[in-house]
């Protein structure tokens, strides 16, 4: 056995089975060894992006532990973007990053960098194995790094002669480590600050917006009135008829601050004190102000749901409240394409089960209002702020649950980061149907640049802005991939096509011209 | 006048006028500070490792500083892949990272990251500006580090707060520094070892392979008979009939070894000792063996062209000499499309003073051969290993030399990396033409596999392998970024369309089925 196979052997006793790959010459060992394994499963990303992307989304939606596959720290550095955002979503990722033999690294081979100072500005925790005798330990000490509740990146860096060379070391996994409880103080401070302030809210993140959580929270806002805030970008967010309904804070600091601005107390559940996305001069970092009372019921890494219940009983709350939301869904529109139009479609087509992953940026403002009475979805957003998370973790949570229809609400400028993905989907015969918001520009840049102060966008700062010379044809783009696709500038043709793509196997690409 | 357009007229200052730009909100003063500035030039990237990849080739071709505009941690992180090339390549880089708002760092915004540790492994220099009025002389100090002979990388680091802010403060530029002397005791040695180990090499990189260093090494190579020899991956080789010919050091080991084997000494000229790629078991880390006598004439970052000359004299070589390449090319084949076939199209059609980037991979072994009496020619290959530099790479060198042609001829695999550069071409109207070698597999990685002693890689290792499982259609997928394309499947076609997309402006893309 290999030092690869070793690894490989422990990742599987570790529960982990899907390797989302782009290997080269140094990670040959590691082919090697996934190919001798039953149980890993390899996936091919024809960039590294889509790698650590769909890592991101598969994590979210299996809960359990993805691993990628890179070559050196170039390779590794196509992936950091996206496992940023893994690292802000507290997805649970092990990157197996290739290394040169040990005995070529001092020969500084064209390769060769600091794979460690890359590593590190994304990854929990980072280890450069020592040996073939390491590699089941390092391994399995990867796995208990990354299943940290809810989950966290690992990097471990693979030198290509230790994984070359012959082992028998194995490796007894530790058991997985429950989540901490919340002391009691904590619920005993949130019970009296929702009491006592009026009117008061629940500001809600990680795995308090799966479907325990939230129904932990409903009977908490059942006796006390309080509102449900969610984080303006959630991980994973479980939603729909059926559960509880409830808002989310705006992206724009003043909007964020109008909507909270009417609460004496805030309570923070699975969610840090919201930050501004960006620091606008004359705006401060925080949502919530200094003047609001507000405490922590529980932190991202703490068991958020059993906080939840123990708050609800500490209050009284009966065991079943009804404020859940009903099934209402939009009348599919007519006519032109817009946004607005656009997000109506989606909210009146979206079957029960789906999995929205929303990278829309500009074009997708309506959405999450439309979709509130929609059957029961998960709904996935960008929590890193790394453009072009789409495509990327739409795939991985495709592969998480081969039995639910994905949906990406993608604008184009973002999907034009990580395009390659859509050859996965091909690959892998995914049921992902990606929606292109095609504006034809990077709105978000002009909203910026007019909240700057600045009217109107000179031309060379419009070259910066622009997006429609030449036009991006999605379509093609699409087909060339592999991946059907048709362009649609009405809201009708928009449902037809919906509706045919989610009832045809496999992927699909909808370019709405906007 | 804010920061951001201190900086950049201290740019402009500097002879920087070009800036590969993909801008995000903190970058906004940035954009405005262009848009003021009538001489810097904004080229979109609509993914930040096509900015930095065209930095590259714009650096080589121009021997001038490129720009690139870049947004916070996850924006430059997508771009690290080639600024690793750049290091590599020794190409005048300097990156202008986007940065939060320093008020608002302690918030730990979704963007935020480290950096300096993301920037370090990839930039000779860094620095985080702590002022409005540093603004002028960080950017010169860039500079001055970016331009230390004959190029390096440079990152400063740009809070959005401190590019808002009014300024007065200039900086003088200090007038740029010539590269050092070799010492006349290297000329000595150099001297004293062709003469007195025969048959000797000559083994030159960097800038010791334009012109006036290619001449200087053919005299010496007419009096002592001295072979000359040139890196695996030259940055920048100037080539063709009436330029000295000279053999190019193999990628694999085993043959470069045997090129280098008859030498009783080798002088590196601008060249590091040479090093394999990757380190394969039982195989020495360096090409050149310990029984080998070898003496630097001049380093990288000597004053390479005049060290040659100096040595030419002291081994008193005649001023002229005429062992230069002669105008030969290969007839065009005819038949179906195979790598040899391919590579003696380019070779028999390649106009005078084309730009040659190569990044074929395992579909270009005959080229440099085929094209070694082709009209003068530049030639640039991947100098640091980070796959998919080609597109990118053709991109900024075609920026760089708007009256030259550039052909790239780019594998398959490595295209799909930064695909999106086709559409910068097409935005600015960019001669170039890309030659796509579509194998339909990751070649290499199938050979390196044959090389581990895997006669057959089993089904797993395939789709690690395979491209097939979709097949990548690169004309859908060029014209979907308005590049005009075609597929071809004999030499006859390829030169037909090669001749038409050479006689037309802008940018083309031929598929070739090999």
């Amino acid at each position: 056995m290999t030092g690869a196979d070793a690894l490989i052997q422990t990742a599987v006793a570790a529960g982990i089975d899907v390797c989302f790959a782009n290997p080269g010459t140094t990670e040959i060992p590691l082919v090697q060894a996934i190919d001798n394994s039953h149980e890993m499963r390899a996936v091919l990303g024809l960039f590294e992006g889509v790698c650590t992307g769909a890592a991101d989304g598969y994590a979210r939606m299996s809960d359990k532990t993805a691993l990628t596959l890179l070559h050196l720290g170039p390779g590794f550095a196509n992936g950091i973007a996206y496992l940023h955002d893994a690292r802000r979503a507290r997805s649970s990722v092990i990157n197996l990053i290739g290394e040169h033999a040990t005995w070529h690294i001092p020969a500084d081979p064209p390769l060769h960098s600091d794979i460690e100072s890359l590593a590190a500005p994304v990854s929990h925790w980072v280890r450069r194995n020592k040996g073939a005798e390491f590699l089941a330990s390092d391994m399995a000490d990867a796995a208990t790094a990354a299943q940290i509740f809810p989950g966290r990146t690992a990097s471990l860096i693979l030198p290509n002669d230790y994984l070359l060379a012959e082992t028998t070391a194995k490796y007894e996994l530790p058991s997985r480590v429950a989540p901490p409880s919340v002391d009691h103080s904590a619920i005993l401070q949130a019970a009296k600050l929702l009491r006592e302030n009026q009117p008061s809210a629940l500001f809600l993140g990680g795995y308090a917006l799966r479907a325990r959580g939230l129904r932990a929270a409903a009977r908490i806002a059942a006796v006390t009135n309080c509102e449900l805030i969610c984080e303006s970008f959630p991980t994973r967010l479980e939603r729909g008829a059926g559960l509880p309904t409830l808002k989310r804070l705006p992206y724009f600091p003043e909007a964020g601050r109008k909507l909270l601005a009417p609460f004496g107390a805030i309570v923070l559940v699975g969610a840090r004190n919201p930050v501004t996305f960006f620091g606008y001069p004359d705006s401060p970092s925080y949502f919530i102000s200094p003047e609001q009372k507000n405490s922590v019921l529980a932190t991202p890494e703490e068991d958020i749901a059993t906080a939840l219940e123990a708050l609800a009983d500490e209050l009284g709350a009966p065991a079943n409240v009804g404020n859940f939301a009903e099934l209402i869904r939009p009348e599919i529109p007519q006519g032109q394409l817009t946004p607005e139009k656009f997000t109506a479609v989606v909210s009146a087509l979206q079957p029960e089960g789906a999995i929205i992953m929303e990278e829309g940026i500009s074009s997708v403002a309506h959405y999450f209002v439309q979709s509130g009475g929609a059957p029961q979805h998960s709904y996935l957003s960008q929590s890193g702020g790394a453009i072009g998370l789409g495509l990327p973790c739409a795939t991985g949570a495709a592969i998480a649950c081969p039995d639910r229809p994905v949906i990406t609400l993608q604008s184009d400028g973002a999907a034009m980061y990580t395009l390659q993905s859509l050859w996965t989907q091909a690959r892998e015969g995914l049921n992902v149907t990606t929606l292109i918001c095609n504006n034809r520009r990077y709105q978000i840049l002009e909203i910026e640049l007019k909240r700057a102060g600045i009217k109107e966008a000179g031309k060379k700062a419009r070259t910066m802005i622009d997006l429609d010379k030449p036009e991006i044809n999605f379509v093609q783009l699409s087909q060339g991939l592999g991946v059907p696709a048709v362009r649609v500038n009405t809201a009708e043709a928009l449902a037809a096509e919906l509706q045919k793509a989610l009832h045809e196997d496999g992927p699909h690409l909808i370019e709405m011209m906007l």
